[in-house]
């Protein structure tokens, strides 16, 4: 069989595989195809977290047909362990296929080639690395935070076409289209968690729900050290909708601590003397709380921090042509900045999207050496 | 006749008129198209200031062929003055067409509906507004001059995506790409002058001159109170290859005006006690000399001031994908700015090209009522 099929079938598997985003997490996405004789029998992709893995979708599909002999397609390596299902070699060993074509390895420890070995012990020809390269990218995310333990970092920000997050009072409304805004709440839709700065909470006191709900629910989190939010906010008037998760320091008054609980929030303790140290933190606990997609929403200092320490992953900016002005007005990244403009750092991967009257900009930073194809 | 042939001629009068960009300023783009029994037979444009209009070259173009009962296509009201040339209505008497079809009425004071009504009186059908709007467009920054005496002013900019034009140190080297710097040459060449402010001149030391070369060579023109550009700088050091002319207050020190004029700038007095002012006597005076078409490369500061001005007619904006980051980093227009963003003023008939990494948005801000395609 020619590579040039191989890449066929595998891009089938991946565009199956897509269709998990946002109901997957913190699992990776993964899609399979069975060919048997030039066709395929059966497909199938990883559609629920906690439920039956790609290739067992897939043989399901094939209903009582005999695979003897047959190709897999799978995106990622098959899992070799217990989870909250059986190890997905043991499906393939009683499938007996004689060939099993794997995009990447997985990256996931108790994996990490153990699954090709099981295989090849079996006898079967496995063939590793088709279409990997589209196969990390779709699941950078994933592959993050099972690298660095933290979740993959999207800066979101709207700007006017000469650069302007916001007047230098603080108004921000609206400077995207309302398609535009659809995209936003499209991508709010796969995320795990959504956050703003805590002058962003107090002076545009936004909902940050996803308005028509996605896939996922996403925790509203404020990085807030201390614990300024507002019991009247809409974020906590809307707490029916969605969590609310307050990062604080551990220097916060105990009394503002206590109103938030009380409020109903949640609250995340974040460690360190200064505002990276307790960022870092932060990620790490969204990590452990098993977020794979974190949205930042702004304002310019909270970018900024994120963007000095290399914590962003994916840039999606909006940039309306429209034209605010102000030498005072808020640029979307503060923080300290470059002193030689050489430096600024390309962005990689780079798309251009239009919704209506904004232009949609996005892009990879390649700190984590990952990129995200979506 | 149908209506739809009207368009089409006129359209294809317009695509000739379009190719006097740069070549005709300060008169206007004028093409012209002769019909004959549903057949072109003479096409012409005013191609280079001081030589034949577009009627005189379309009537050259057939020949010795009788035009009697013809159809003329014009995309100006034809001229009843002596200039430069005999007026166009003399032609026009001559070749006696059936009936003339005009884009639009010539803002010029001394024809305004002159030509028209010698056409009329000797008996010629004439229609008026066939392709209105297009050829309004095109001639926007002539109608400009005409009905405020101040030529079309471009504001020209090159930021990254997080909307940085430097960064804090003023550092802005290379923020577009290779295409787009060409395409801002493009722009140049068919300008009657480039401006930028006395920072920018210090700090960048910039060449401003087109290359290659255009349709036209710009003056290169600092906006400097103070007289401070340095007779060591690259413009000075190039005055063989474009004039300089420095805007100065008649306040800047004589001695330093002295120096400036030997070393060969061209000085232009504004009067005026603040920079407003000032600038607005800048801009009358170069449209007293003449200038068509003004493109203004920035800075921040001389942006932001024409802009609190509303003296910004079009805007090109370059946007590269890339992240600099930096709450001191200089944004495109400072200036005053808006209290509140729904002030933000939308650009009108947008377009969006890419040049390599760089995106490219344009727009007009309608400031004088004006359009311009191009
Ligand atoms: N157009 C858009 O897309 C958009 C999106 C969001 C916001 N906005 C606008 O942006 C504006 C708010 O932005 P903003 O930059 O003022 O505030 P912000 O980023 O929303 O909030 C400031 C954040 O920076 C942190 N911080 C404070 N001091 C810091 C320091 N020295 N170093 C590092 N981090 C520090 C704060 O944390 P602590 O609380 O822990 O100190 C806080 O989380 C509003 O006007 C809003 O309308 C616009
Ligand atoms: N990326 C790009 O496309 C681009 C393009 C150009 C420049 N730049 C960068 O922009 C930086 C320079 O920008 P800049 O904003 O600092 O300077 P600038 O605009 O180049 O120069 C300051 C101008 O503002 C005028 N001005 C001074 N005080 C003013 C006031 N109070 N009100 C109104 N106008 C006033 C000055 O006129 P007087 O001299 O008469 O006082 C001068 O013409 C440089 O770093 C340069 O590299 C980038």
């Amino acid at each position: 069989m020619a590579i040039a099929d191989d890449a066929h079938y595998m891009g089938r598997a991946l565009e199956l595989a897509r269709q998990g985003l946002g109901h997957v997490e913190p699992n990776p996405m993964v899609g399979c195809v069975i060919v048997q004789n030039g066709t395929i029998v059966g497909e199938g992709y990883h559609q629920q977290f906690g439920q039956p893995h790609a290739e067992v979708n897939a043989i399901a599909n094939c209903g009582d047909a005999s695979l003897e002999g047959s190709t897999f397609y799978v995106t990622l390596e098959p899992c070799c362990h217990h989870g909250k299902t059986p190890p997905c070699t043991d499906a393939l060993l009683k499938a007996r296929p004689a060939r099993v074509v794997i995009a990447q390895q997985d990256p996931f420890p108790r994996v990490q080639g153990g699954g090709i070995k099981i295989l090849r012990d079996a006898g079967m020809e496995v063939v590793v690395g088709v279409c990997g390269d589209e196969a990390k990218q779709l699941n950078a995310a994933y592959r993050k935070r099972q690298k660095t333990g933290k979740p993959w970092v999207i800066a979101k920000w709207a700007m006017t076409l000469d650069g302007k997050l916001a007047t230098a009072n603080g108004s921000s409304k609206w400077i995207s289209s309302p398609e535009a805004r659809a995209e936003v709440h499209r991508i709010r839709g796969y995320c795990d968690g959504i956050m703003v700065g805590s002058t962003t909470a107090r002076l545009d006191d936004p909902l940050l729900t996803t308005r028509p709900p996605g896939s996922r629910t996403a925790a509203r989190i404020v990085f807030d050290s201390q614990a300024s939010l507002s019991e009247s906010s809409q974020l906590i008037a809307t707490l029916d909708q969605a969590p609310v998760i307050v990062a604080v320091s551990s220097t916060a008054r105990p009394e503002r601590l206590e109103r938030l609980r009380h409020a109903g929030c949640d609250l995340i303790i974040c460690e360190g003397t200064d505002h990276a140290a307790r960022a870092e933190s932060l990620l790490q606990q969204l990590g452990e709380r098993g977020m794979t997609n974190l949205l930042v929403e702004g304002g310019s200092q909270l970018l900024g921090l994120l963007w000095d320490q290399r914590q962003i992953d994916e840039v999606v900016a909006f940039v309306a042509t429209k034209i605010a002005g102000g030498s005072d007005a808020i640029s979307p990244i503060g923080g300290h900045g470059l002193t030689n403009m050489e430096d600024a750092l390309q962005l990689q991967s780079t798309t251009l999207r239009t919704f209506g009257d904004t232009i949609c900009l996005q892009g990879f930073t390649g700190f984590s050496d990952e990129q995200s194809l979506r």
